[in-house]
């Protein structure tokens, strides 16, 4: 049984983590530590959004746990993630301030010089799908961007099936819920304007952009983020011209072998249609599927934002870590939880 | 033509003044000024929630306006209110700062001493349905409270013709759409609150209960508001035990006679059912259904409470105060604006 | 491990009921058999609402189980029972087939004669926290209402305690999200009325009520549904007369002496407030909170009206009826799951 | 005056129109008739969906009327069109019957063979912005399809401007409200679906597809749709890469020039960054805005998919073929609603 903590539970991630943490057959106890050195003001949340009691920042109270969950903000996250490495034996890196191996890249997009650039080089990528490998007795692992998951597990097998046209762009057009847009109450949060609206936003800007880029390993990929007027779940089209002769049935039959032996990931089959955002909330599963569009191809993908793009993929780099089963704590996508049931 | 003003903008009320006002026959002009002396930093908000450029407050600005429309904090209203008397002909205050007739009402319920206790007494109420009569050419107008008008419209009627029984207890069960709750951002106002929740609030504390109880004249009116993940709209239900043979025919019936010449109150055919929020959205009326619930009745009213519960109201008394037509810039319930059509 | 059915896989509960079988320690297998002789036509919902394959409806195929869940429309259910109860050993009916012990009543609220009305009276109405002994081996079980377990949890103890004034009126004030209307598309189930509306519904004329009055035992409990604009949960606002120098803080005491041992009961501490349907949702809880309003005293109760208001509540009757653990596969309200967390 | 009727008013968009003429100033009366000999059975649809009374269609009824505006079926308004033609100045068809004008394309397309293809020559397709003079005197206008109006607006100008690479694709990520699904009750526009998800749909078979393509003549725009969890409303985001050496700011200025004397289309400042379908919605406007995406370019564009994508616009056709003020009986977007005033 593994001893772990979260440190920062006033958002949703954390809140996210400590929820599958609870049912983790793996897990005897979760400390929950602000990420912060004064504790946080009672809010008016309810019910899964209620914030758990947490105790201030602490590193010493957190010496000798296997394994730590950072939620914090980018910023905090680099400062506090050396402290927490000198005193347990995995660090699980929720935010962004490991994901990027160039620390240039940091003060160009979340507006802090790095503080630890050496750790970047020695942060391990946490998808396992594209990289299971590494994350065995990783020591930092970087959790990956919501956005970034849902492109990327696409993406990158096809590129490196050479399926996409050389030199073509890849236009990633992504919609997430308002829980991407995180717990603070702004005039964009406000029921007033998030109920009945959608927007593109940092188009050209966004800070997931490059984190895609680095993962396909394609300068050509454009991303889009837009607002949807839903709680939890991305969906993003992904519009690609496909090599030479290839077809959406040769994408669809790539990226099924790519991914048969996986728990998480679903290729549907062509006549299952494209997915959507049903298909897999309150899952840790990615669900795609393929669409011929003339000459051109599109890829639909789809994940829970807040579990496969955030505290379930986070488990699921423990439970690689770790040697665990990987599916342990982690709910699957609806048919596979219902299959084999006569 | 007349000219106006609104004092207070950034608020869903006072915008939804301007909204309506911009296309009223009678109105030449609308000053848009803060209730504060700074102007408001500007917000992410879109659309019909945009706030519109304002001046900051300078009463002299005003000196000579036919009516100014006050959408402030209660606090700063009964601050604002006798300077502006000095200088304008009508003042409709869309605050609560002048609805009680009683000052000591205001530290228990509002938090303050009112600063001029004895304006309370001139101050008209402006129910024009229940005193229009007052309101020709008053100079000072408190509009009604939003769950106030839904309750009062009814209840007040039924009393006076003996509808229902002497001493009974009148429940009145209401349920308001989320701008209700104000512009501000918050926990309760997040899309992660009220997109998927319902709660009951303030029960035995709401501070329209003082004025529900004074605008029916009854003691035993018990309001109860709960919070609709919805924007716009108040439905009320009310149940009564009727007068000694009295059933919901003949409440019905006392309602149809009382309200028969109205341009905003429509009382539902037996055959119509009971009305929702969608028979009011956007408009300026109250539809008004009633039910036999065995030996008991129940009575539902359906209200627009940024309409007829806020802005809409404040332009019909505008229109009563000055002597135009009373439907004047206001928008009818929707089946009305439809009659006539073959 | 038991051996189970579902009879009824279309409809809301039917799935709901599958949902959480799929995670029951105790149950091994899961029978799936549509109500009628043939296989429903496919549908296109997707995620967690898709039917899942059901063979077409043969009693034989159930001999020998231990359970059967019945998911189908009320007389469906009156018809199918009798042959269940020759085949297997215990019937969990979740229609209202069963629920009332008057045959009288079934032509007048439900439209049919009873076809089995001897069954009537061996019929254990499956309220546990009301009634846990009566379902130990109980063969046929009629599984609650939704509003009506919302309604009696907190009334029916309230009654028994004589914490509420004798001949005095209960009136109970009950709102239910869309899932209660149930998976046919009509009008009021479309988006376009659904998603921003709300409105009262067969007000003196609904089912439940007669069922209310049956379980709690008083004929003066007045019930009226109301269409919230979400999916899953009922908050029911509940107001009555004090017995003499009764208070809300003797009731709240009265419901947590009560339910002091109930795994699925809450009664909130004062200073938790009210609950919301949040509170609950997604769990088999019923949380119950208490509020002084002048000489009288709000009660508002919440449940998920799919888990403790049906499918729940039925896998809670399966536990108590088998002596397995009486939450297994029940899912606790989530601040009791996080509990002992540090 | 004119005298004008609607053929078809049981639907979103024929009630549309009846709203919005119902408040044109230069319309007298409208005749409400149904598309079948049939009158429609009465729904539970309330407030601002309540089908209004029509009668059943004859088509001599209708003889001498100025305009009717056909909100039918496909296929039927094919059959009816030629009938009316007959009888009234000018048909304004709201369907797809006569917006293609290849006749092979509807077996394809839409599933029936054109019975009168003919009149696919003489049919004046209505977008004013891009072709007014043609509908002036028109005798029959097909109104454009919602998505289409949304891409063609911004990319048929930029096409002849050549800001546009040659031989590139154009991505046109189209997201559309519930409304747009119509008003028959299924499983995907019931709440149960619509209210929580996202999908895309239809893509690569759209029939909107061929009809973009031939009103922006160009055969690579590949339109993909998406259903949004919102009611009204279309958002359109458009992929492009631009001519050499052009960038964002000359495809707005290009834009900003097309249509500076256009009352309806929008181009947003840069400050003003992208639009939102609050900015428009109960408009007849259309609002884009331009990012530069890296050496790419996104167009974003916003309608109301009722008015500006359906009964707006063809009020707006009306008004250009009879010399009336082109505004008349349309709402404009909230902004300009509000210019103007102080």
């Amino acid at each position: 049984m593994k001893r772990v903590a979260i440190v920062g539970t006033s958002g949703f991630t954390g809140k996210e983590c400590l929820r599958l943490l609870a049912n983790h057959p793996g897990v005897k106890d979760v400390i929950l530590m602000s990420a912060r050195d004064a504790p946080s003001p009672p809010t008016q949340y309810r019910g899964a959004l209620a914030e758990p009691p947490s105790q201030p920042f602490d590193a010493e109270v957190l010496t000798g746990l296997d394994a730590v969950f950072v939620c914090a903000p980018h910023d905090a996250s680099a400062a506090l993630v050396p402290l927490l490495l000198e005193r347990v034996h995995t660090v699980i890196d929720l935010s962004a301030a490991f994901r990027l191996s160039d620390p240039a890249l940091y003060p160009l997009h979340y507006g802090f010089a790095h503080p630890a650039p050496m750790l970047l080089a020695s942060a391990v990528y946490g998808l396992p799908e594209l990289g299971r490998e590494a994350l065995r007795d990783a020591r930092l692992i970087a959790n990956p961007g919501c956005y970034v998951t849902s492109v990327v597990l696409p993406v990158r097998p096809l590129l490196e099936a050479h399926c996409i046209a050389q030199e073509s762009d890849i236009i990633a057009d992504c919609k997430s819920g308002v829980s991407g847009a995180g717990k603070a109450s702004t005039a964009v949060t406000h029921f007033a304007s998030a109920h009945d609206d959608f927007r593109a936003y940092a188009v050209g800007t966004h800070r997931h952009e490059p984190e895609i880029r680095e993962q396909t390993r394609c300068q050509r990929v454009y991303f889009t983020p837009h607002l949807l007027p839903l709680f939890r779940g991305i969906l993003s089209t992904i519009h690609i011209v496909p090599g030479a002769g290839v077809r959406a049935d040769d994408i669809r039959a790539a990226l099924r072998d790519r991914y048969a032996s996986e728990r998480f990931v679903r290729v549907l089959a062509e006549d299952a249609g494209l997915p959507c955002i049903a298909d897999v909330r309150q899952s840790n599963g990615c669900a795609i599927g393929v669409a011929q569009h003339g000459d051109r191809v599109v890829v639909v993908s789809c994940i829970d934002n807040l579990i496969k793009g955030a505290a379930g993929q986070a488990i699921q780099n423990f439970n690689v870590a770790f040697g665990l089963d990987e599916a342990a704590g982690l709910p699957a996508p609806t048919d596979e939880r219902l299959q084999g049931w006569s």
